[in-house]
């Protein structure tokens, strides 16, 4: 019997795919990054399912490839080259849910909107909102240690994981952390798998926090700028006077073109910059007043603030255009630098100039409160992967980034597509210490090899 | 030449200290806990201090002890025969404090509190605030993953750092982290070190993050109750009601009794419990009367609500005094065991219950809104160690704790005194776990041997 066979055998029937198309439509994420061919995709439906599938790899030390919704934009669940991908977006149960304990206990495969609709009903929220959140799944924000739009007040996906259910490399159910919402018997095992890709175990089920939902929808503004400038300084007036967000977004020219171009927002065309920003204290009104003030102080030239939540909704409705208003652009390569919030409007002026200098075309988005920013390289449609000049800007971009302070990825990972900038950053005591680390896992190194370390 | 002569040799005249009397005095945390004796204790003043000591212990094969002011609950300080304690008190700068980036970057020795004051100057705050705050250092903080009153809202020690500088077992110097609020670069080895009482490395420098400062006092309640039950339900009406505080404590009858016979509060006959609540949201004073109503619905006899700065000071003031009013009744075995909110009326109850069923005074204090409760065994200032009769109590509420779904230790660590518990909680594959990161980190196993894991 063929291994592919075995595993065919160990699976209820329907579970493992060997059709190279269907293969092929598991393999990718949304990167321009093309895959290796695996050798077949599971989708899982039971953490006996992933038990199953580990065993069968370790013995077989065939690679594993997990993957939620395929929303990476990092190349994190890109398929190697005769690998199994490990599917789990059939695992959609939120198996518990706590008001009065505020967590919640969820299958990986759980849509992260999903989760924060079944929340509010609850009057709480799950506060990590990835762009991708009505789409990307729990398992892949897990994984990638996901931020979001949210996330300026209420963090990044790691803060809001309690504890986890892991299959490790050799089939072995390990729990990590606990219901609790604090603990520190023993390593923090918890924080170690979030973030690390798919590299160190598969995720099986997580216990989450939630948190209490703002009871009416946030206040929300949005300021137009004359200049990026402009919109920086504001950005770090409002952050020192105080105001603390619940979300502050910035869009550049390139960007709100893309949206104007698509959906015609009455893009005015000495507007070079837009700020959005949400307050949800209870105070929120007043101190979205103020944000509008602190915007018109530093050169706004329009502000709107929301009278109802639909106007807030279609405020917000803007940011989240950004990215598919892009995709129609060109083939996007999508970078998530993160700088100390001072040095913003620093980065903002050298990745204009980078872009006149390689004749590049970059939209940036960034969750200007965190200093993360995405600048978007877009290019032909035509082409298979970002020509020379693209990857020399980039490269400009992530060497600037270090040099004030930042890291290369702010929340969507290092994937495949930074390896070739990760020592940059990650000296060679840290790498030692990772790929150490991955050994005690993942002895074999089955897991996602050549991914985030 | 001896090895203490090289090692004295190695460090500038009077920071390598050899007389046993002095090195005794650093050879203790606050538990009862009889050390080891120390070959000598190294007064660091400088990272390249801690880089001589490693590369020394490395050489000589000696453990190495790291401490911080000593203030620690649960013996993760405690010198082990033959050791060098490291202390890193002497290291008090901060380095930086930037208010635009909202970060701090100190060295391990500073005192918690004294960060939080230099904060304070720009508008900003430390948050994590153990009981300690006044005497305890950040490294130690960091060590354990130190809670306090204010994590309820802000968060444990975790939660606020952002990168670190560590020295490793063999001598060498590690940056993690960043100076960035978000990255996903590689694993996350600052949250690895974070409560990792001092067995992974030895931490030189750490980056925080600060938080905007409440703009006035917080509105502060105090609410007596003749029931613990009864104060229990408040806490969770009070989380329930979505009021979330920046401050809530629980003090239970026989702590109130400590602090009263030390500074006479009035306490009356009928109190079997106190809560002890803040609110530092712009709408704190309504948050305050909203609680206090809940604590009245709940059964309180009686709420005072603070009307000055200073009345609110005096109300925290009663929780501040609760640890040393009970040393004076005795040596002390605290406890730190957290258990999901909603167990905490039940393990309020049990607690109760094991201490008339053993005949062990037990005064708890908690923070209550984690559901971390302190339970403070205390025992004849004559004793060396507890008696079995309060081992065994205290053997019955760790197990009480996790069949509730909770943690052996919220913000105090392992240390010494719970090794012989961690293996109800940890099962063993996360041990092998543990001691397979250990290994990567410290092969020698010079690094504070025999805690934490």
């Amino acid at each position: 019997m063929t291994a592919i066979a075995e595993l065919v055998a160990l699976l209820a029937p329907g579970k493992v795919v060997t059709d190279p198309e269907v293969a092929d439509s598991y393999a990718r994420d949304r990167t321009f990054l093309e895959p290796g061919k695996p050798l077949a995709v599971v989708l899982a439906e039971t953490r006996d399912d992933v038990v199953a599938v580990l065993g069968w790899a370790t013995t077989h030390r065939v690679p594993v490839v997990p993957r939620g919704a395929g929303t990476g934009l990092a190349g994190g669940a890109t398929a190697t080259e005769g690998c199994v991908v490990l599917a789990l977006h059939k695992m959609t149960a939120i198996t518990e849910l706590s008001p009065a304990d505020e967590i919640a206990v969820v299958e990986p495969g759980v849509i992260t909107a999903d989760l924060d609709r079944a929340a509010r009903e609850h009057g709480l929220m799950y506060a990590p909102d990835p762009s991708s959140y009505e789409i990307s799944t729990i398992g892949g924000n897990l994984a990638t240690n996901a931020g979001g739009l949210r996330c300026v007040k209420y963090g990044v996906t790691r803060d809001s994981a309690l504890g986890l259910e892991v299959v490790l490399a050799d089939g072995r159910v390990l729990n990590t952390g606990r219901r609790t919402v604090k603990g520190v018997t023993g390593y923090d095992l918890t924080g170690l798998f979030v973030g690390s890709e798919g590299t160190l175990g598969v995720i099986t089920a997580a216990t989450v926090r939630l948190r209490r939902a703002p009871l009416i929808y946030p206040a929300t503004i949005a300021a137009e700028f004359g200049s990026p400038r402009d919109a920086a300084a504001a950005v770090a007036a409002i952050i020192a006077a105080g105001c603390q967000p619940s979300l502050l977004e910035m869009l550049d020219r390139n960007t709100l073109q893309a949206i104007d171009d698509w959906k015609n927002i009455g893009l005015e065309p000495s507007t070079r910059a837009m700020l959005i920003a949400q307050s949800d204290a209870a105070d929120g009104p007043a101190v979205s007043e103020r944000m509008s003030e602190l915007c018109t102080a530093n050169g706004a030239s329009f502000v709107a603030v929301s009278s109802s939540v639909q106007e807030a909704e279609e405020l917000i409705g803007i940011r989240r255009m950004a990215y598919p208003a892009k995709e129609r652009m060109g083939k996007c390569l999508v970078e998530d630098v993160c700088v100390p919030r001072s040095s913003l409007p620093y980065m903002i002026e050298k990745i204009e100039a980078i872009a006149v200098r390689h004749d590049v075309r970059i939209a940036t988005v960034a969750h200007a409160g965190d200093g993360n920013l995405h600048p978007v390289f877009t290019f032909d449609h035509g082409l298979a992967e970002p020509p020379p000049n693209v990857w020399a800007a980039a490269d400009e971009v992530f060497r600037e980034t270090l040099a004030a302070g930042g890291t290369l990825t702010g929340e969507h990972g290092v994937g495949l597509l930074k390896q070739r900038w990760l020592s940059l950053e990650a000296g060679p005591t840290a790498k030692e210490l990772h790929h150490g680390i991955k050994q005690v896992f993942d002895p074999l190194g089955i897991l996602n090899p050549g991914k985030a370390i």
